[in-house]
């Protein structure tokens, strides 16, 4: 249209996979030579080590190294907030404000701005309805694109070499939050992302368990076989982890040893 | 352990993702310069097609063109089994009895064989199972190794520039099979793979759909909104190009509009 500014600012949404700098695709090591800003939201005690780690992939793959590089702190998140969607939802809205300015502010016309994302944007994270929502507003403007990459679920199956599913069964991803209701009806192999408490003792027995921490990093744990056996183990290693690191990234699968009928 | 021959065969089962070639990882890309023999085992229509772009992949990434290849047909699979789970058994152990031929007669003890999987080998694949039960029987030996690749559910959600889940909820993996049985209860988000029918006529009116066909390929088709609405559009789609190309590889997300309770 006349009078229109030819060029927009874009912005990419790139995810970066769990942990191991490997596991970037080449769509997401292209896209990192196109970005003129990193934003990185800094989120307190995991910030050394993960941020590093966006640090060194940004160095290794990047040819060009004219980028600029804003960090910022992470809004805090009113854990008082009783409603888990509400909650979420308003820490969501203090972010929509925090990227709207980085936006705004922090790159000029025809720039391409960039939020490096663990794992996959499809997952489990809030980058893309945040985006949504600040376009929704209309302050301002960008176009977006979105670089799937490696999920921490995909790399917990490969390192235990095993495939999510068995002939014919459904998966169910889901959170901590969401199996304390119990494991679901009509599902034998449920992953589980979020989970800081691993509450899992009143689980039906006959459950195996898959799980991983640090997954494809130097501290990689991996523990797999029958839960109620193994669920001791798992939480000391939990414990001794966070207490030496300071954070702990794990996720797991729980399967139904005797499946379901054949649906 | 003396006398035990040393070097060992290594098969790596290599994630390739899903339709574009950029979706490879760093990892998928150093384990192709590692293999000495890549199988590709043919399934039919989609050959043509898809075993360019797996030759492409192989032409463009390794450095060193000293590789085999070697290329069988798919055992027949026996689709008059009224039971799905034994007829899909009975496939895999013809796939397991050609894997193990395979290796034992294409391989050198020290080589690197590598199997090519279309998205990630831990999504609806039957190649890791296959290994396994070729390992249980004990009559080749071998190591192996597994890279995670980009799924079509990915790449799904990226080229919609959307999440699998809103705040908190599941995401409930399945097939097309399954889904039959209806929209299961207590999930609001459904990912259905190996959907050669789409008879979506008979779900609740409240749902919306993305779905993608080819997806990061050229032929790339993308659809979103009301069910309801776009089926017939889809339908269309689905059949015009199946009859242009002969084959069709497609995916969707289902999401109930309104979601279910706060859990």
């Amino acid at each position: 249209m006349a009078g229109e500014p030819r060029a927009t600012k874009k912005i990419l949404v790139i995810g970066i996979g769990a942990g191991n700098p490997d596991y970037l695709t080449i769509q997401a090591v292209n896209a990192l030579s196109q970005v003129d800003v990193f934003f990185i939201v800094d989120k307190g005690r995991e910030k050394g080590d993960l941020n590093r780690i966006r640090r060194e992939i940004c160095q290794r793959f990047i040819v060009n190294p004219a980028y600029r590089w804003v960090e910022v702190p992470d809004p805090v998140r009113d854990a008082a907030d009783p409603c888990y969607r509400t909650d979420v939802d308003s820490w969501r809205a203090k972010r929509g404000d925090l990227y709207r300015s980085l936006i705004a502010d922090e790159m000029k016309k025809g720039e391409c701005g960039a939020f490096l994302v663990w794992g996959d944007p499809a997952l489990y994270d809030g980058t893309l309805p945040i985006l949504e929502r600040i376009l929704a507003e209309g302050r301002v403007r960008f176009e977006y694109e979105v670089i799937p990459g490696i999920s921490s679920m995909q790399a917990l199956a490969a390192r235990h070499r095993i495939a999510l599913n068995r002939i014919g069964e459904a998966i169910q991803i889901t959170t901590g939050r969401r199996l304390a209701g119990g494991f679901p009806d009509h599902v034998d192999n449920l992953v589980v992302f979020l989970d800081a408490d691993m509450d899992l003792g009143s689980l039906p027995d006959d459950i195996d368990i898959y799980w991983g921490a640090y997954l494809g990093m130097e501290d990689e744990v991996l523990v797999s076989g029958k839960l109620k056996a193994l669920l001791p183990d798992i939480e000391r290693i939990r414990k001794a982890k966070k207490a030496e690191k300071g954070w702990i990234m794990d996720t797991y699968l729980l399967r139904r040893n005797t499946p379901d009928k054949n649906p």
